[in-house]
């Protein structure tokens, strides 16, 4: 659907137009008539004319590019199949009284969906402000304020939340390509338009409040493009667990793991911003400035302890305090007074004037080691704001590196900041909002810099994993355990050799073929704790496996007489001493869809939650990035002197899981516990899932 | 030193003073001029008057309470003295030119310390802003802009950071009380300025910026002291590695550790901030709003999305979302309309006015679990922003739960907010930074109602433990290894049975005394990876110890012919399987002195760095928390089907390692590792330390 077309609309009717005080229907009309270089339709059946302009009684007796919808719930549905008889293609409905409402209004939605597939509709809402475009001055919104011009494209998942950002950003010089509230996202959601503001030359970046991503999987697709050109800011609120559920019951859409949000929006290429003040800080500096050659920064200071400030938020960002060469240190020495620093944090001091500024400035941004600078300035007698703003947007119009500017004061430094927003430099009051903002930049030129390879898709018996999976409905039970080795097997995860048999003899047979000593557990969907019961027993030696057997039996028979027991496992016993036991897992999340887990065993999982997570299919890099996210990673990497295991194994085993789940969406969850990794590679030693058969 | 009088000055003598554009005699005198109560006597010899105030030849000549010196710093040590001569106690020293400018400067800065003993002066300085108090208009610095009248009093080992925080503060109707800008801080410091601070009933709040705190142990003791009247809100930069560096060029302090500043303020009730907005902000709810008297928080808004913002913020800052009680939900559900939420977060929805705001509230202020409120407003056609600031400052004056605003908008907001200020309720545009500023609010009640203990005082054999440490003259090493258990032992620090032996038959007599098998491993001070070499022996049964002793000693002289072999050690064996190893170590800071270590021992030291560090002398209660702050600490409790472990023989150990550092100035570092903790008690197995003989 062309969503670009409803932004460049050239005219629009307004359905529930008029001149009642205090109506939505006389806000919008205002609205579109103060700003709006197209034509505007009022719609309303019963009036002559609102504003001074002629109504009509029906949206079918316009030819609009885009209706704008205000009427009652009620009436709304036969105005969208009005509209899309009329042929109008592009629909704002901004009328609440939908899915947002219970189940009459959840019936409306289902209608208004259908009506729009039938008509093709490009629909926005219900349930919303309304949406604005800068260039033509289309505000088909009700909010108070309309929004300066600019090239940040805004979509908010709550309307009064652009209401409250439109009447902060205009004292703040912050200016809008494209501003849309999405409302229930009935038809059009945030896929759709990060998809047209990818293709928009008008917008540099792209700016999202939202509490829910739908179409998760989709989403990583569209935003992989759309980051490779335009980057993409979002605040996902329901992060946590109170504000989740809080969202849960705003929105109504089903709460997704803050896990798969976390994963999925950093492998879509998404600046994920926690504070929405940040949001904008960020913005403006992805949209004004260029993203920077290296990764030193520069800080460049009337004052030494903004200074320190400008370095701690650079520490914590993960950034580089860049290191000056001599020439550098030289060259600042010779235009410095003796009291200044010509090291970095560059201290020009308090009786600093705009040139001064401007002669180290010029002297950093030559240093090769300097990608981007923060300039901090005080207030001083020497200095004047304005002076320092017109100095630095003539340097920044020379240079290629990004700058960004801390004026610290309040209206003092007013007209500075807005002269430097109109020529792309963001100001701040903080350093490290400064800092933090250039930190953005870094975070999305590695983003811009990201290949996405493909997942690797690995030779496999398909076949043989169906039939394991479907032993749930042999079985009766949609957990499968011990019995499924094969499943992995056929899939390519080493396991240890074994079998799982139903006699002493035949117990005895697979144990003397295995070499050396064997493990031995009853297998059984019915007990959950083998160990704890006596159901399992290590380092077996042949000549005792018969009677192992039989006591492992009268064990569980002993301990849950009604279990079922599948048999006894007898596996090749796998080396520990030299291995790191780990645990792969997968599990479904309903936005992100499959999502596999890797962690250390043990402790590591079960008392440090020290996992990570990604959505699948993961590539070979994706998996390779879950070990380092791991603090525990060093354990596999020969800490405290044992030998490196074989990461590489561990790696296929995150994407040969990762294959399986997205073959099988019969798998709810399956986790390999543990998957033990040595030197010479890995072995799956135990296995869990849960099968829904109605999906095999 | 009565840092108050200063403040309380009623007359200032300005040296330097003149009427020359751009200096900062003009700018002081100016500043007094313009606001201050009191008298104002310039001071420059060859100068009848300074804007039409007759002028002195000497601070001698004037009975001012406070002189203010600008002068060039070769001629302000000669002022000084004249000062103090004629009986003035209170100096601020604006000029620079002292301990920040090389050795002439340095040794300048030392005789002016001189002159503060001999004359007992308040100084401020040298190398700074000077000072302000709005009881009197006093504004005795340079800064282009005076304070506004409020309750917080503000220090900043920043000069410049005074003039940008003056400027901005203006904007956003903040008011203090006193500021003082630190300079150098050769004689009044932090320390000073909290002290006079808490016994002044003006200021609520304590805000600081610093860079360095010189007396660590000092700070903490007043500290305490203050917070349980006045809370203490710091910036203390130079948190990261690169901040540090900064700093300390910036100040020319030594460089404190990161963690024992950490330690040291969270130990001395200071609220530690990091950002320098959130100084500001958490600074106008504590001086405004009094303390919750339950953890609950609701939420009060007209838009979903902010709701669900806050509902974020209150899960991040740890602090509880209120569940309101049936009654509440009722009352909301009766005065709300049927599509808002009468559950927390209260979505008293879009077209709510004043009116439904105000009783909203009132309900959910009644509900016994909500100890505080956020308030927020987004821009509506039916809200007015002042008639809800009214409202607000009416219920807060009623009521005695505080309450944070946010009125998310721009200038459409700036006079309610100013209203607000006025009436003590501090307003935020971003959600989360109101509850981010009520959590600073819920942070110092759990700090108000602090108790400190008293470090325990254990029964000890100082004169053995001396013995031990006298070692290191006779040994001509200052590094002790397992000869020094002996030290542990006479602090009551359980230690196995065993001794140093150095013959055979020794060792086998030492060994047959011993219940069971021992351990047995080489003691040299040269070598340091007895493991490695083959210098240890775990389980040796008492017929083998005569032939392991000789082996030891063989492989210790093939390995390293030159080294000091002080003999073998025969240890009793310690189970480690019911045991869990940690670590307990201690060094020095050069600011905060002795410092704990707590950690477990192995991955979780090495590779996970999961440790945790206090200011010694630490209480029990601290050294309590010390093993709640570890990721770990489950293993000590019962984790994984293990018994737990004698807690409280580890927090033992912590505290009489602590009273050992504390009356041993000599011992530089020492580490128990490890201290194996096991249910039945705790065994310190190897020890190291470094000892300063001249301090012994």
């Amino acid at each position: 659907m062309g969503v670009s077309e409803l932004f460049d609309s050239a005219s629009v009717a307004v359905v529930g137009a008029t001149e009642r005080s205090g109506a939505v229907g006389r806000a919008v009309m205002r609205n579109l008539l103060d700003d709006f270089d197209g034509e505007v339709i009022p719609v309303n059946p019963g009036v002559d004319e609102v504003f001074g302009v002629p109504c009509r009684d029906s949206v079918a007796e316009t030819d609009a590019d885009l209706a704008v919808i205000v009427v009652p719930s009620e009436l709304a549905l036969e105005v969208i199949a009005e509209a899309g008889e009329a042929g109008i293609r592009n629909v704002v409905v901004i009328s609440a009284g939908f899915g947002e409402t219970g189940a009459d209004g959840s019936s409306r939605e289902r209608e208004l969906i259908e009506l729009a597939e039938r008509y093709d509709l490009s629909l926005v809402g219900p349930n919303c402000l309304g949406v604005i475009s800068t260039p033509s001055g289309l505000n088909a919104t009700f909010s108070p304020m309309n929004a300066l011009a600019g090239s940040v494209s805004f979509m908010s998942q709550s309307g009064a939340f652009v209401t409250a950002v439109l009447d902060w950003a205009a004292d703040r010089n912050l200016g809008f390509k494209d501003v849309v509230s999405l409302g229930n996202k009935a038809v059009l959601d945030e896929c759709d338009f990060i998809e047209a503001w990818g293709d928009d030359p008008e917008t540099d970046v792209i700016l999202g409040y939202l509490e829910s991503i739908e179409g998760g999987a989709e989403f990583v697709r569209t935003a992989r493009e759309v980051t490779a050109d335009t980057p993409i800011l979002l605040v996902k609120s329901g992060r946590t667990e109170a504000g989740a559920h809080a969202a849960a019951s705003h929105t109504g859409a089903i709460a997704g793991s803050e896990e798969a949000y976390e994963a999925g929006l950093d492998q879509a290429g998404v600046i994920r911003v926690e504070r929405v003040e940040e949001l904008f800080d960020f913005g403006a500096m992805l949209s004004g400035q260029p993203l920077p050659g290296t990764g030193g920064v520069a800080v460049v200071t009337n004052a030494g302890g903004p200074g320190v400030m400008a370095t701690d938020a650079i520490g914590d960002a993960g950034l580089d305090l860049a290191s000056f060469d001599d020439r550098t240190h030289e060259a600042l020495a010779a235009v410095l007074p003796e009291t200044a620093s010509a090291y970095n944090p560059v201290d020009v001091i308090g009786d600093a004037s705009t040139e001064r500024f401007r002669e180290g400035l010029e002297i950093v941004l030559d240093d090769p080691g300097v990608g981007s600078v923060v300039v901090i300035a005080c207030p001083t007698a020497t200095l004047s704001f304005e002076e320092l703003a017109a100095a630095l947007t003539e340097l920044t119009d020379e240079r290629e590196e990004p700058v960004a500017a801390c004026l610290m004061g309040g209206s003092s430094t007013a007209a500075a900041a807005e002269h430097l927003s109109k020529g792309g430099v963001p100001t701040y009051f903080d350093p490290a909002r400064a800092v933090r903002s250039l930190d953005a930049l870094y975070a999305y030129r590695e983003i811009r810099d990201r290949t996405y390879e493909p997942p690797s898709a690995f030779d496999v018996d398909r076949e043989a994993a169906r039939t394991v999976l479907e032993r749930v409905e042999t079985q009766g039970d949609n957990r499968l355990g011990v019995e499924a080795m094969p499943l992995l097997e056929a899939y390519g995860i080493p396991i240890p050799d074994g079998e799982i048999v139903d006699s002493p003899s035949d117990a005895h047979e697979v144990a003397s073929r295995i070499d050396g000593d064997v493990a031995m557990k009853i297998v059984s969907p019915d007990i959950l704790h083998k160990t704890d019961i006596g159901g399992v027993e290590l380092g077996v030696p042949d000549a005792e496996v018969a009677d192992t057997y039989e006591s492992l039996v009268t064990r569980a028979r002993s301990y849950q007489p009604d279990a079922r027991l599948l048999g006894v496992q007898i596996q090749e016993m796998v080396d520990l001493d030299d291995g790191v036991e780990t645990i792969v897992g997968t599990n479904r999340d309903p936005q992100f869809g499959p999502l596999v887990l890797f962690g250390l065993g043990g402790i590591f999982v079960e008392v440090l939650e020290d996992t990570t997570v990604r959505v699948a299919p993961v590539s070979t890099p994706e998996a390779e990035g879950m070990i380092d996210d791991v603090r525990a990673a060093p354990l596999l990497r020969g800490a405290r002197g044992r030998e490196s295991v074989d990461e590489a194994g561990v790696v296929e085993t995150i994407e040969r899981l990762s294959q399986l789940m997205t073959d099988f969406p019969a798998i709810l969850e399956l986790d390999i516990n543990p998957l033990v990794a040595t030197p010479s590679g890995v072995t799956a030693i135990d296995v869990r899932l849960t099968v829904d058969p109605e999906k095999l």
